[in-house]
C-alpha cells in the first residue's frame, strides 16, 4: 500500500488539483453496511443513485443484493438503462422529462415505475404511455412531514390511486415516502389510512418505499413497507456524521485540493471553489473537514477560490500543501465533476466517468 | 417574432426542462456596452470566460473588440485555445495545473501570461518553462482589499517580480488587480508604489489589469492601467442588478424550468434545485427571480427541487407551468450545464456546448 503522501503526489501528478477521489475499500464497506441493514430489516433495498451518477457504480450496489436503483431525474435513469440496469424507479414528478417525449422513448425500452403527487403529472404520463403504446407504472408520492413533494392526506392519495387505476395507459404500482427522521408513526398511520382505501378500490401498493441516509437507522419501523432508498450511504460526508449514521471513517470521498496562496498568517487559499465544493452547507459551518488541519475553517468560497481561516491551526498548511476535504455535502459536489479517481490500497485502480452527471431534465 | 409562450411549448418539447436558455440579442448588447465602456475609458477589454466558457462567445467578444481573454484555470484557456484563441490570461496561481504537466504542455502551443502571488508557485512556473523549453509570462496578483489571493503590500509584489526577472523560464509581464467597488484610491497608491519599484529594477509592467463586472463603474479609475477583465455583464444576474451595473433587461440568461407540484396553497415546487440552480445565494435573499411571478421566493432546495413559497402571490403558478428563472449568480449556473439554448427574436437559434464547464484543474 503506497502512503498518503505517495498518494496525493501520485494523484497531483496524474490529474492536478482540485481532484474528486474515492476510496473503493471504503465504498464496499458502506454497500455492504447498507444491505445488510435492509436484509435485517426484511426491505428491499434500493439505493439512489443521485449520489453517485456510475452505473458501475450502481451495478456494484445491485451485484451486493439491491433490487434496483432509484433516480431523481429522468436522464440519470436513460443513463442507466443504457447500461443494462433494469428495475428503476424515479422518484419524480416528470413533468419536464415526459413533456420532451423522452419519457415514453425510454418506456420502449423499459418497464420503470414513475412517481406522481397530482392529477396533471398523470394526465402527461398517460400521454407518455399511449406515445409508448405500453402501460406506464406509477406510485404515489406521499408527503409525511418534509414539506417537499407528495400530497399531505391519505384522502388525495387514494385520491391519485383511484385515478390512475381510471386512467387509460398508467397501471398503479405503489406509494413512496420520504419520512422526516422523526415522522415515522406519522407515516405509518397516513399508509394504514391509505392501504385501507386502496382495498376498498381493489388496489395493493406492491411498491411501499421508504427513503433516506439519515433514516438508515429507521429502515423497518413502516410496517408494511417493502423497500428503502438511500443514496448518501455510498459515499457519506459530514451531513451524514452530523445525523449520526457514519463515522468519519466511512466517508469515501475526498476532494483533493491545493493551497495556493497564504496571504497573511490567519488566511490562506485552496484551488477548490463553490465551482468544485458548491455553496451547498447542508446546515453545517464551515464548507469541508480539511483532514489534515482539522481546525482550520473554509470560511467561504469565490467560484475557484476557497478561503480559509486558520486562526485556530497550531500547525498551518504552506502553499504548495494537497490536502483532502471532506464535503459537507457529497452528492452536489460527484455533480460538478466529470470524473471520479478511485483508489484502493492507496493506489489509483481506475477512473470512473460521472455519466449522469448534469442530467438535469 | 415568437411569443414567449409558444417559447416556453417549444423550449418543453424540444429540451424538456429545466434548460438554460440566452437571449443572444440581449447578449450581444452587453458585449457591445461593455467593449464601448472600455473604449472610451482607453483600457483594452479582456473579458474574463469563466461565465460562459463557450468558445464561440469568446470568439463575438474578441469580433467586437475586445484583445483576448481571461481565464481562471488552466483547464478553460486549454479549451478556448484549442478553438483557436491565442491571447490567453489565466488569472491564477496555477500550481495544481503546472505539477500535472498541463501548464507546459499548453505552453508549447501558445505564449499565455499565468499569475502568481508567492515564490512557490514562480518555483512550479519554473519548472513549466523548463519542461515546456519556453519562456513562461507571469503577471503579479495584488490583493488591495478583496481580501483574496494576491500579495498585499506593494513591497512583496517589487519582490515577486525581482524573483520573477532573475528566474530562468519566466517573463515579466504585469500585475493583476481586483480591486473591491470602493478600493480604487488604495489600488493606485499601491500600483504608483510598485511602479517606482520596477523602474528601479528595470522592469515594466506592460500588462496592468484591473477586473469585475460590478467595477464597470470604475473602469479607467487606476491610471496606468492597460486593461479591464470583467465576466458576469456577458448574461448579467440578480447580482449585477443588486451592484448597480445592470437592468432586468439586461439580463440574457434565465433558467426555465416547470412548477411540478403545488403542495398546500401557498407552496410549489419546481423541477430545478441545487443541482441546476445552485446554492450559492449571492448574498441576495431567495434564489433567483421568476419573471411571470416576482413575489414568488424560491425559498430553499433540495437537489433536484426548488421551494417556491407563494405566500406574497396574487397569481400563482398552476402546476405544469413553465416559469422564467432569473438567477442569482449566473456564472455558477452555466457551470452545471452542458448546453445553453440561444434563441434570437423568440426562436432557438443555436446550442451551445459549455466546452469549458467542470475544468476545475
Amino acid at each position: 500500500m503506497a502512503t498518503t503522501a505517495d498518494l496525493k503526489t501520485c494523484i497531483a501528478r496524474e490529474f492536478g488539483t482540485p481532484a474528486v477521489v474515492i476510496d473503493l475499500d471504503i465504498v464496499d464497506r458502506n454497500i455492504a453496511r447498507v444491505q445488510g441493514i435492509c436484509d435485517a430489516a426484511g426491505v428491499a433495498n434500493r439505493p439512489h443513485i443521485k449520489t453517485h451518477k456510475i452505473p458501475a457504480l450502481a451495478k456494484a450496489q445491485i451485484a451486493a443484493g439491491a433490487r434496483g436503483i432509484t433516480c431523481q431525474k429522468l436522464g440519470e435513469a436513460e443513463v442507466m438503462a443504457q447500461a443494462g440496469i433494469d428495475d428503476i424507479l424515479v422518484s419524480y414528478n416528470l413533468i419536464g422529462a415526459a413533456r420532451s417525449g423522452r419519457l415514453a422513448a425510454l418506456r420502449k425500452t423499459l418497464d420503470l415505475t414513475v412517481c406522481a403527487d397530482n392529477p396533471v403529472t398523470l394526465a402527461v404520463y398517460a400521454e407518455a404511455a399511449s406515445q409508448a403504446e405500453a402501460l406506464i407504472g406509477v406510485a404515489i408520492e406521499c408527503d409525511t412531514g418534509r414539506q417537499r413533494a407528495g400530497v399531505e392526506t391519505a384522502r388525495e392519495a387514494i385520491e391519485l390511486a383511484r385515478l390512475v387505476r381510471d386512467t387509460a395507459g398508467l397501471e398503479f404500482r405503489g406509494l413512496l415516502f420520504y419520512p422526516t427522521e422523526t415522522s415515522w408513526p406519522e407515516t405509518q398511520k397516513f399508509f394504514d389510512e391509505v392501504r385501507l382505501g386502496l382495498t376498498a378500490l381493489g388496489l395493493e401498493a406492491k411498491l411501499v418505499s421508504t427513503g433516506g441516509s439519515p433514516n438508515l437507522v429507521n429502515v423497518g419501523k413502516l410496517s408494511g413497507a417493502t423497500e428503502h432508498r438511500a443514496g448518501t450511504y455510498i459515499f457519506n460526508d459530514r451531513m451524514q456524521i452530523k445525523a449520526g449514521v457514519a463515522t468519519l471513517a466511512d466517508c469515501a470521498l475526498n476532494v483533493y485540493s491545493t493551497v495556493v496562496s497564504r496571504a497573511g498568517p490567519e488566511r490562506g487559499i485552496l484551488d477548490a471553489g463553490s465551482k468544485t465544493l458548491t455553496s451547498d452547507t447542508g446546515g453545517l459551518d464551515g464548507h469541508g473537514l480539511i483532514l489534515e488541519h482539522p481546525e482550520a475553517r473554509i470560511k467561504g468560497f469565490a467560484e475557484e477560490h476557497g478561503f480559509l481561516d486558520l486562526a485556530k491551526c497550531n500547525a498551518r498548511p504552506a502553499i504548495g500543501d494537497v490536502v483532502r476535504i471532506v464535503p459537507n455535502h457529497v452528492c452536489v459536489v460527484v455533480n460538478m465533476v466529470d470524473q471520479l479517481i478511485a483508489v484502493r490500497g492507496g493506489e489509483i485502480v481506475d477512473v470512473y466517468p460521472v455519466a449522469a452527471r448534469g442530467k438535469l431534465v
